[in-house]
């Protein structure tokens, strides 16, 4: 398939080469079309690889990763036409965390809304799902890395979207339990559940770890 | 051992209930001396349970449990009086949580604070730990209840305090893994948890369900 990410840091390009190494296409995009994150990535992915603007790597996605800093994701998605986002899936991973204030990082929308659903509310044709946030991003991309069972939560308001998504997490990326929390709004908890991440992570001492729900 | 519980409603009761089963001494305090919902859990505990306000309770337990519901918990610790909580240990298990736009709740403080450390500023020698306050209260005091290894966190700035509770989690309630998070600022994360907590509730239908950290 042809993939569009947006965002050029590590969760970008880690999900980028993921993909292409899945055997997909993919188009990193950026505010510019002369990123050096992403033509250092396109050298190193090789084949399949390319890089564009926003706009361009979603006009080029038949699914849109949001692999943007959750500070840069409206304008991000701002920048792109309607008509390159109508109907598209768009994976939201990304969390709105400012770091200004120094460690631990805040939110820059909570309790109230939510980053995922500020994307939904500024695209309605546009079809969110909420995924992967809640973990390191060599965890999403590689679920084994982590011993056991643990979860993958994904939450949006359109079902066929979130099948898509589910089948791609444990088709593509080998999940084993995907949790469908509902629509869009459960976004909230699944951002607010960052700072206990972080929490762990400064006990852990690891980024390979992740939530896993029993009954 | 003499047990004050703050907070008259089922996570009051609750605790305060198998703390009587367990053979210690609970004494449940609440605004008035006379309240409703303390009276009848007094009877059906009959022995070892007490009930007078909040400054009462405090003054008869060698620890203390934060049960009274988040928006009136700050409230609550100012009508005891100083001398009644210095040096005494406080679980709180409180979680902030405003109810009266809907469900589901907001939290009244979160993200740049949190109840945990709100408690703990305002009665700097009061030894707060944070604990419990991410599942339900039948899953607090019978972990077993769910299936499976499970987590509790805890939180807080004195560590003999922690021991201390790490080991009636552990000796009392049954808990298998109890995970300190470092000092009190660690709530936030531990509050700003609920909502995926709401979400899950909701999706699973049942409140016997916890988390677990996976690595």
């Amino acid at each position: 398939m042809n993939i569009g990410i947006l965002g050029t840091g590590v969760v970008g390009q880690t999900i980028g080469s993921r993909l292409i190494e899945l055997g997909h296409n993919v188009k990193m995009g950026s505010r510019t079309s002369n990123n050096a994150n992403a033509r250092a990535w396109m050298r190193a992915a090789k084949e399949n690889a390319s890089h564009g603007t926003f706009d361009e790597a979603a006009e080029f996605g038949e699914i849109l990763f949001n692999c943007t800093s959750g500070k840069g994701s409206l304008s991000a998605i701002e920048s792109i036409k309607t008509a390159n986002l109508n109907n598209k899936v768009l994976v939201d991973v990304a969390n709105p965390l400012d770091f200004s204030h120094g460690m631990p990082p805040v939110l820059t929308v909570c309790n109230y809304d939510s980053l995922g659903e500020q994307i939904q509310h500024e695209r309605p044709l546009l079809r969110v799902v909420k995924a992967l946030n809640t973990m390191n991003v060599d965890v999403m991309v590689h679920p084994e890395r982590v011993s056991g069972q643990h979860d993958v939560f994904i939450c949006g308001n359109d079902n066929d979207a979130k099948s898509l998504v589910t089948m791609m997490l444990i088709e593509w990326f080998g999940w084993e339990t995907v949790i469908d929390l509902g629509d869009i709004s459960n976004s909230r908890g699944m951002e607010m559940a960052v700072p206990l991440w972080i929490s762990l992570n400064k006990k852990l001492g690891t980024n390979i770890f992740n939530f896993k729900v029993v009954k």
